[in-house]
This record gives C-alpha cells, sequence and structure tokens, in this order.
C-alpha cells in the first residue's frame, strides 16, 4: 500500500493499493469508531458488488459500523440537484447527525454528489471517497471539488468539500470496459502534459505492447503494466496544483486543460461522448488552436493525437465551431468577456491565456482544421 | 452611520444606519465595480418597495449595475432546495459568472436561501445582506449560516458561507408589524441573557413608559428608544462568539439558547408560531427545566417571563412535552445520544451541558410546569 498526503485548507490521506477494498472497514474505522456510515453508489455498482457479497459492506459491518446504502440510477443525468435533495431526505430520515458519514462507491458522478451531499448536509459531514473508476481515482476524488449540473450546464452548483480519506485499489479496475479505461487514461494523459512528461514517456512505450490490438484493453490490468505507478504519478501532479491554488484562482486552472472545450463537446452530444473521451478530443483541439496562433511551437497536437490515436480514441468532436463555442460559453471558467484557455507550451509544461469570448470560434475552428481536415 | 466589523474565516463589515437603503448603490460599488447583481427578495418585500420605486435599486441603478431580481413566495414554506433550484437556473440563464453578486433583500428565509444560493451556485459566489427585518438583522445576517429547510426538520440542508457585506437601516423597520418586531427581541433579549445584561436592562426600563398599550410596538419606531444602540449591542455579542468558534464546536452553540425547543414549537406548530415567538417560549423553558434540575439558581425564568410578558408575548407553547421532545430530537444539534441544552446561569451567562436524549421529555415537562402550572 502506498500512502499520498495532500495538504491544502484540510489534509487527507491517499491510499493506494491492490485489495485495499476488503479492508475498507480496518482502514476506516479509527478515523470515525462511532459514526453510522451511509454508502452512495449507483446502480451500476450496485450491481457489480450486490448486497451482502459487497467487500466494503462486509468489512464495514465486520468493524461494526451500522451501514446505510442509497442507490441512484448510473449516469450523467441522475447529476441533478433532484438526486442530491433525495440523498439528504434519506438521510434525514435516518437520523444521521453531524457525526455521521458518508462513502462515496463509485465514478465521478458519485463522488461528485456525495461529497456536494455531505458538504450541505447539516452544513457539512464528513465523507470517503472510494473510486471504482479510473477517472474518478485520478481526477475527481481529489482536490475537493463537488457538486451538480444545472439544466444550463454541468457542475455549475457545488461546494468546496474536501474527504476524510480516499482509497485506491486497483483491482477493482478490472471490471471497467475499454471506453472507460480510455476515460481515466486521458487524465493521466492531461496530467501528463501538465506537469510530468514521464507520464506521457511510459504510456507512449506502453502502447508498443498492444500495437494491433482491436480492443486494447480487455478485461485485465495487464495492457497497462506499473499502472500503480502511473496513478500516484498522477495524483502527484494533481495534489501539488490543489496545495498551490485550492480555489482555482490560478495555477488551479491548468487542471483544466482540454475541459473547456471538452465540457462543450459533452453538452452538444447530450453526454453520448464521455467526460474522459471529451477532453482528450479537447486537448488536442486546444494544443492545435494554440499551435495556429503561434502561442507555442508545433508538435504538442501532434504528440497528444498520436499517443489517443494509439490507445484507440476516437477523435471526432461531431460539432462544429460555432457548437461547440456557444456551449462552451456557458462554463463556469468564463469571466466576463474573457474566457481561461490551457494550452501545452511543452509535454509537462501547460500555462494560461485569456481570450476574448468572440474569438473562441475561431480558436476551436482553427482545431478542428487541424484535427478534422 | 456605524461600523462593526466581524472577524473570522472572513472579514467583512456591518453598516448600521438610518437611511442607508437610499445609498446602497454608492456603498456597495467599490466592492464589486464590474459585477452584475441579483437582488434576492420575497413577494411581501417586493410589494412593500415594488419595482423602481425601490431605494436600493435605484441606487444600484445609478452606480450603473445591470441588476436582475428574483422574488420567490414570501414565507417558511418557500424555504426548500426547489426554491434554492429556481435561483440557480435564474442565475445560469442569466450567464451570472463566478464574478458576479447576490443580494438579499429581506428577513431571515430570505437571507439564509440567498446566502446558501451565494455557497453553492459555481461552488461559491459573493452575497450582501440586507436585512429588512428586526430578526433578520440582529440574528442571520452575520454568521455566516445559511441554508435551507428538508421535510424532516428545519436547517438541515445548508453551508457556512459569509456576506461580503451587511447593511442595515433601522428605518425600514418602521413598517413590521407587533408581532414581527417581536420576533426580532426575541433574539435581542437572547443575546442579552447569553452576554450582556445591559440589553436586559434597557429593555426592562423601556417597558414602562409603554405599560398599558395594546399595541405597544405600533407603525413607528417610538416605543423602542436607542434602537440602533440596542442592534449594535446585541451584533457585538453574536460577532464576539462567532469570531471564537465559527464553526460551532464549542461556545457557538450558546447562540442556541431557546432554539432546541423554539425549533420544535415552530415544527410542531407547522409554523404558525413564528420563530422569534417560539424562541421566546423555548428560552423561558429551558431556564424553568435548567432551574429545577438544580443547574442555576432561581429567577432567570421569572426574569425572561416577566420582561416577554411585557413585552406583549403570548407564552402558550400549545403542545405538550411528548411532542416537543420528538420533535426536538430530529434537530441538528443532536450528537448521537446526547442532545446540547444551553441554559441561563445568571443574566449575561450563559452555559452548556449535554442531556442523554432519553431525559429530553421530563425536562421539557419541567418548563411546562412552570410556565404552564
Amino acid at each position: 500500500m502506498q500512502t499520498l498526503s495532500i495538504h491544502c485548507s484540510k489534509s487527507y490521506n491517499i491510499l493506494i493499493g491492490q485489495g485495499l477494498l476488503d479492508q475498507a472497514g480496518e482502514i476506516i474505522s479509527p478515523l470515525c469508531p462511532d459514526s453510522k456510515m451511509c454508502v452512495i453508489t449507483d446502480s451500476n455498482v450496485k450491481d457489480l458488488y450486490g448486497g451482502d457479497n459487497n467487500p466494503l459492506y462486509r468489512s464495514l459491518k465486520q468493524a461494526v459500523h451500522k451501514v446505510f446504502e442509497y442507490v441512484f440510477p448510473a449516469g450523467e443525468a441522475s447529476k441533478t440537484m433532484t438526486t442530491i435533495e433525495g440523498i439528504l431526505d434519506f438521510l434525514a430520515a435516518h437520523h444521521f447527525d453531524r457525526n455521521d458519514v458518508l462513502i462515496a462507491l463509485g465514478g465521478g458522478v458519485t463522488g461528485d454528489m456525495t461529497g456536494f451531499a455531505a458538504a450541505i448536509y447539516m452544513r457539512g459531514i464528513r465523507f470517503i471517497q472510494i473510486p471504482t473508476t479510473l477517472l474518478a481515482c485520478v481526477d475527481s476524488s481529489i482536490g475537493g471539488k463537488t457538486g451538480v449540473d444545472l439544466p444550463a450546464g454541468k457542475n455549475l452548483a457545488g461546494a468546496f468539500w474536501h474527504p476524510e480519506l480516499v482509497v485506491i485499489d486497483p483491482a477493482v479496475f478490472a471490471t471497467l470496459t475499454p471506453d472507460l479505461w480510455r476515460d481515466g487514461l486521458a487524465e493521466m494523459i492531461k496530467a501528463g502534459m501538465i506537469a510530468d512528461a514521464s507520464i506521457l514517456q511510459d504510456l507512449a512505450v506502453q502502447t508498443e505492447t498492444v500495437a494491433g490490438q482491436t480492443e486494447p484493453f480487455a478485461d485485465s490490468l495487464d495492457p497497462i503494466r506499473n499502472l500503480t505507478s502511473l496513478i500516484v504519478k498522477a495524483l502527484q501532479v494533481k495534489a501539488a496544483i490543489v496545495e498551490a491554488d485550492e480555489r482555482e484562482a490560478g495555477q488551479r486552472q491548468l487542471l483544466n486543460f482540454g475541459h473547456t472545450i471538452g465540457h462543450a463537446i459533452e453538452e452538444c452530444s447530450n453526454f453520448a461522448i464521455s467526460h474522459g473521451h471529451a477532453v482528450a478530443i479537447g486537448s488536442v483541439l486546444a494544443a492545435a488552436g494554440a499551435e495556429r496562433l503561434g502561442w507555442s511551437s508545433a508538435g504538442n497536437a501532434d504528440l497528444l493525437r498520436d499517443l489517443l490515436l494509439k490507445y484507440g480514441y476516437d477523435l471526432d468532436p461531431g460539432f462544429d465551431a460555432p457548437a461547440l463555442a456557444n456551449a462552451a460559453l456557458s462554463d463556469k471558467k468564463r469571466r466576463g468577456d474573457q474566457i481561461t484557455i490551457v494550452y501545452p507550451v511543452r509535454p509537462g509544461n501547460c500555462k494560461l491565456k485569456l481570450l476574448p469570448i468572440d474569438d473562441l470560434q475561431q480558436f476551436i475552428a482553427f482545431g478542428l482544421d487541424y484535427l478534422m481536415p
């Protein structure tokens, strides 16, 4: 087991190790020996770990916790204030108090909503993140951003609220589909491009071993060697940025590389294109747009595109520049008449630039010229 | 104009002065010169200050702000997640971003909801409190507690989120009904009992001038001399406690004097008994229960009861001990098997005591024996 610590407005640990889910009870108990627990999860994860076969529940109950479970329908469409109300009403009906604890068992939607419910139930109770997707593991499970979507856009309601603990068991990723693997890899590639080029090198080498496979990420972890090491590297990138700028006044915006256009792609597709895939496409578009405008020398867009294609990503955004620009402008990252663009200077180094919102459509069009000539 | 400052996780000013509402634009503008504003208010306040006759809007617009308005139906029944969703959707539809500002113009319900909406819109934007009731002025407008009710109980969802500024114009209280005056006085009496006996003395002297009046608080400020001075004293009590214990880990619980039973009275009456009146009754019950149990010597319950009766309060809670105890146990202040009771030791000094939840009904029954023998 490896332990990473993050120190921002709150300090907490991230534990990473094969098989940790079976020990969750022993790990969690000392933090909150007298607390009731509510595991919040979605219908997919519930089906995978059903009932008493759930190693988490078994281990929590062995540690003599009273464990409740709240299940919502899987999918981004559930990430709403209505689901949050359902969770809050459930907690109140079961007399949860300020000493009790929520556990997010699932992907990003589950983690974001559980964290938000914890942030606002009785003005804030504790919660624990147990990500079951690679994407949630390297991205949303740390850093304190929680929230839900509004009809007008993604993540428009939320709070900064940190978990007490993050427990990562890479064994649970064995059940992920190739598309879910790619969702997580996209965020690892993003972390590499922002601050650790060795992640990109590690992933570039590995693809050689899977070249020619039609499904490079089958039902095993084999295709990605050193997975735990890559996860740790990606988490170190994120932790360092969050520690430097928790509230996203500056540097933390780097983590939005690929996200401004990525969120627009997700929205235009009505979430048929997943977050990770949309971010992957958005990162190439941003890199190519920046090269065309002379913000950086050539090469970064090629590197990203080639790496993503080797890992089997479909890079067709499916929407034109006007549609994407329009969707992007309802994004939180807009400030007045400008929007912050994150672009790569070189592998392992990204920068921020304010772009007038009137120029965004042209910027996206430049990216599309490159990606879909 | 008097200025009080509060220094906790955030420092901000409270401005108190007759006629400040007319100058709100000039006062607010320097804090956020380029921001859009959304005034959030209820249907009653809207009727009082309708449209362009609203001195606040006129003064904000003179300061060249783009001003939006969101009106919800007056009353505690509106203090729900559904209303919050309506506000958030409105802000998103009008492209509010992280630089924009909400203004709570109204009583406690308006302030609590506006603060909560500000806390969670885009994970937190700024807001300004302009209380239009004496109760909101001396109680909820400072201290950072925001939130809404859930079906299971009052204020069960919320956040700690502080305003940028609080603007108090006692002239607006001229429109309050006697019952609304009493709601505010109850919190001033509470502040006096907790930490400043001179508030109680000032109020005891004043009642002599209104003895025999059937409506001691008519449509003018005359019955309460030195109103601004009393407001400042009550705010100083609250500010000092919030500064010492913002998150209510200890001392801040003193501000809940009268509230544990008070909230239960409100709930049992389905909010027909107002917050201030319920707190007034709850404070006498807590004082009398504590005396019966020997936690304090006699005299405090008498002092509170006599002062409240002189000011025309109806002290009949209307519910018996089992009903009140049951309602109180769904309260946030419950921790596991105990509940925190605040009781007066002497005027200007209150203490906290943990009571086993099984003893709460008896405690309330002792109070009722005293109040309704």
